[in-house]
């Protein structure tokens, strides 16, 4: 493999010494940019993008081309490991994902089998190398996955939902049958994780995109303890590095103190949180990664850097910061005010290293 | 005014000595009651039934004469003051409030009069005498308002919204004109709740419905100092007794500390903030009202029961508990769930007492 040249992104993640906070963003390729929309166009539906590795290299590299970006991040969806289980994800134009064999009943969950990453889903793992490949060492690249918990509230409810009323009913009504599906997919993330870092991923994420949803005991029993048991699974080094790995639960900030004893080297934090307040949580024990309110990137360049500079003055001095949106970008955004944030993030921050 | 035969609620308030925990529920006098539907069906719309003393004052009632509740709350909408203001009001069928006029500019805001209550909103302090006529000294009668924040939210999107574009808009790039709005918003709320209490309101509520899709820094400056200007400028005693003033910010968790800090009595808490570690953080400030999963009525009576007990015991021994949900009882709930919920609340809390 050839040698990393930018490994900022890696070294702020294990809270070692940076000249300046890395920055990359949840979404970095996607709609906002034209070129994006241009290989989607060609690609047809979102999910043939994820399937074919050429377009998947291609628009994950893009936000790159622009941007001073210090991390690429593998362009696919959470939910390739439900489709890899059989459950058929399809996208209807202006919707959210869906599920044509939804799991509707327990014995839906006893005929689930656990992925076999080199198997099920090769075209992932496919993307990773030629990425890798493409990057040609430029910046650390992060895998990902959903946590168990999100991806089960889209299986049980066969798509999005804002109520959650099937899976609540399975976790309070069938809390047995629940923790099957969830033990299933922690498997499968566990597999799937460490396929990615095989085919050469620098760093893992898990977007528990949906912990947030769980109350206080419901979190730690049905979200947080399979991403233990992911992060214990996981390939701690790789290519002479220890890989981090990142877990994100939006509206999770009430939990940092839980979320750091699983072993995880860094939270990412959504933008209700404080980065100050949870480096004074947490911060002796994991590295922080967020938390710009993603709605600032369609105020004014002077706004833009005003809040970047209120972050950064937040977290204060030292390392273990990894700049970020607080959750996705969102495909409104001029892809000039990206440029904005991206450098007002370095040029800001070298003051704190 | 008659003797109040059942304070629990009060005294759990002000954390004085209880003999159980009292409970009732946001959204009490709603759908999930046939008998509301019914009077909802005679009333026309939403609004008129807010505007109407006697089935105001009858849907109130209604949930007192099926479950031993501890407390009524006024039947009303969070968007009096805004309709008051002359935006126009109205409801869809099927869809959420909805602005004839919203705040479209700077001009709008400053053509905004501060709400008179007893001129602009005589039919809401009608429905509280009337309550508290027919209330008869059973239980006290809670008061409420919208936040100046979430009421500005509705006000500037024109009605219901999920990204908060044009709000956080203003914010962002408008935020002086944010702030006459919130200004104007707050004396305005101020002025109501004051006037429900002088109309017989033994205890007020505020609902920060949207607080929780601020960023840290913004939710303070946008929606916590204008709560504390409220809190600052209400009468502070009725009818010979302090008037509690309770806030609840729905995804606040994080912010306990600083909303104890705006001198109100208590903290709502949605389900996603553990009560006990709720209490480890201010429970020497203030009390704490909450905060079951509002999902888990939908459960069998067992399971509601365990997760009562579950909140029961993380909360502990001792007085400043007040049970609810963690936000408002959803339409599709059975009746009879509802009765298991509230005594199980009684029958289990005896022994912290």
């Amino acid at each position: 493999m050839t040698e990393l040249k930018n490994d900022t992104f890696l070294r702020a993640l294990l809270r070692q010494p940076v000249e300046y906070t890395p920055v990359w963003m949840m979404r970095q390729a996607g709609r906002y940019l034209p070129e994006y929309r241009e290989v989607r166009g060609q690609a047809g539906d979102f999910l043939s993008l994820c399937k074919n590795t050429e377009l998947a290299c291609e628009v994950t590299l893009q936000p790159l081309r622009r941007y001073a970006l210090d991390a690429a991040i593998l362009f696919s969806d959470i939910l390739t490991i439900p489709d890899a289980m059989g459950l058929g994800l399809y996208f209807e134009p202006g919707e959210g994902p869906k599920f044509r064999k939804p799991v509707s009943d327990e014995d839906a969950v006893d005929n689930l089998a656990v992925v076999d990453t080199e198997k099920d889903l090769p075209y992932v793992l496919d993307a990773v190398t030629a990425i890798r490949r493409e990057l040609n060492g430029s910046v650390p690249l992060i895998g990902f996955s959903g946590s168990p918990w999100t991806l089960a509230t889209y299986m049980i409810e066969g798509g999005s939902t804002r109520e959650f009323k099937k899976s609540k009913d399975w976790l309070y009504n069938r809390p047995a049958a629940m923790h099957r599906l969830l033990d299933k997919l922690a498997l499968s993330v566990a597999g799937y994780l460490n396929g990615q870092i095989r085919a050469g991923a620098q760093v893992v994420q898990i977007f528990d995109t949906w912990g947030g949803v769980l109350s206080d005991r419901a979190y730690r029993e049905f979200s947080l303890a399979y991403m233990k048991r992911i992060v214990d699974n996981l390939i701690p080094e790789s290519e002479g590095r220890r890989v981090p790995v990142i877990l994100f639960t939006k509206g999770g900030g009430h939990w940092l103190e839980d979320i750091a004893g699983t072993g995880c080297s860094a939270i990412g934090v959504d933008w209700t949180t404080g980065v100050g307040d949870a480096r004074r949580r947490v911060g002796d024990r994991v590295a922080l990664q967020g938390n710009m309110d993603p709605a600032v990137l369609r105020a004014t360049p002077e706004v833009i850097e005003r809040e970047v500079q209120h972050i950064l003055g937040d977290f204060g001095a030292g390392s273990g910061h990894v700049f970020n949106l607080g959750h996705g970008i969102t495909p409104d955004i001029d892809p000039d005010r990206v440029r904005v944030f991206v450098d007002a993030v370095h040029k800001n921050s070298e003051k704190y290293h």
